[in-house]
């Protein structure tokens, strides 16, 4: 294939469905013949793996808010520049479970670092490169905890309050609003079929664009 | 003690006796009666030493430039926001192995990402934040690899070339001769005691400045 991939993110607080609706974007993608890569951040190299491990561990010693953002743009940068953009110049289409804009929701609507300071990172790190479509699962942060810890034992950031996802979806949904065509807000309260529905209306319409540039 | 602690740093390439002059400067700062902790970077805290384990240890992975940037400003913020800082407030004297200035030679002069870059991330992490007094140790790379190899087996740094190493000290001598006042340069080429009386001169005069500040 002599065309560059597209670059899809799936982003939303905790237990709205992003894993769970992964292997579905997934098999469309492939059932309209490309090639798909599957990955998740923090994370998807080795490396970035590692740094992972160290952000989602529970630790007694206080996490500085601006160690937490470096931690999570090195990752990202590693995914990048060693697996990302690689693949999408292969032609590969990329898939991502959470990406740049889980940092501003996290980091700068959830912990307050606002988004001026997230975006002199971004764009320290990433020049410019963001996701073509991003599905935004969009859920109550009660009924989103309450599906999370069905789930099993919580990591480190599933242990913040309520407030503080309330915050972070806040954070999401200013976004969606600020880069409508590239944000699309799925609702995820329904059953995963109804959700599934929604989500594949975001892909037919966002493919008649790729299909017709 | 209500006066601010001073905050020294001592800098240098491989194997110029960095880490064996701390101990002289810590008691001789002693003897002046100041509280004195000594630390190192990457590192510092538990937390930043396992960054630190990240970023040392040799992988197979290449590590992207940004990444590694990245990772030693994710240590230096958690090492600055909750040691550092708390104890020069307190009035404690912070004497460290390695900060920002090895950034700015390592990765902005050796691995050429160049010093405008490393300014605009220190900017967002450290706001202005720097050691009062940096001593730089300093000597040809043939010698200083000479003397790292005597002390046991390479890390991943280490591993570097000749070159690579001169790059790095070409980039701490353009620091020295920017800030004049804050980082001197020692001549570590003769033997321990001849080194030490060098940094005892720097230390006069640095001590004499700040009693009279
Ligand atoms: N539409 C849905 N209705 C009910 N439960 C769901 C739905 N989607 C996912 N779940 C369940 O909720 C939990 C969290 O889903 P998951 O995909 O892991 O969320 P996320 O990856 O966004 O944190 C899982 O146990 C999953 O089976
Ligand atoms: N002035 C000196 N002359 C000769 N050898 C020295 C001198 N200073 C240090 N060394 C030796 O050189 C090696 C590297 O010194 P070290 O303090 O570990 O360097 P650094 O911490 O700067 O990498 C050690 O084995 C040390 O004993
Ligand atoms: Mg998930
Ligand atoms: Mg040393």
């Amino acid at each position: 294939m002599d065309k560059r991939g597209q670059f899809i993110t799936v982003e939303g607080t905790e237990g709205v469905g992003k894993s769970t609706n992964m292997a579905f974007v997934k098999q469309w993608l492939e059932a309209k013949g490309h090639k798909v890569i599957h990955t998740r951040e923090p994370g998807g190299t080795p490396f970035a793996e590692e740094i992972r491990e160290l952000l989602l561990s529970n630790r007694e010693e206080t996490v500085d808010s601006h160690t937490e953002l470096l931690l999570m743009f090195a990752a990202r940068c590693q995914h990048v520049y060693q697996k990302i953009k690689p693949a999408l110049e292969q032609g590969v289409w990329v898939l991502c479970d959470r990406f740049t804009d889980a940092s501003y929701a996290y980091q700068g609507a959830g912990r307050g670092l606002g988004f001026d300071k997230l975006k002199e990172l971004e764009d320290w790190c990433l020049k410019g490169f963001k996701p073509d479509l991003t599905l935004l699962l969009d859920l109550t942060t009660e009924v989103g905890l309450e599906r999370a810890k069905k789930r099993g034992p919580v990591d480190r950031f599933e242990q913040e309050k309520v407030d503080f996802f309330n915050k972070v979806r806040e954070g999401y949904l200013k976004i969606a609003q600020a880069e409508p065509d590239r944000m699309k807000v799925i609702d995820a309260s329904g059953s995963v079929e109804v959700v599934q529905k929604h989500i594949e209306q975001s892909l037919i319409s966002f493919y008649q664009k790729v299909q017709s540039a």
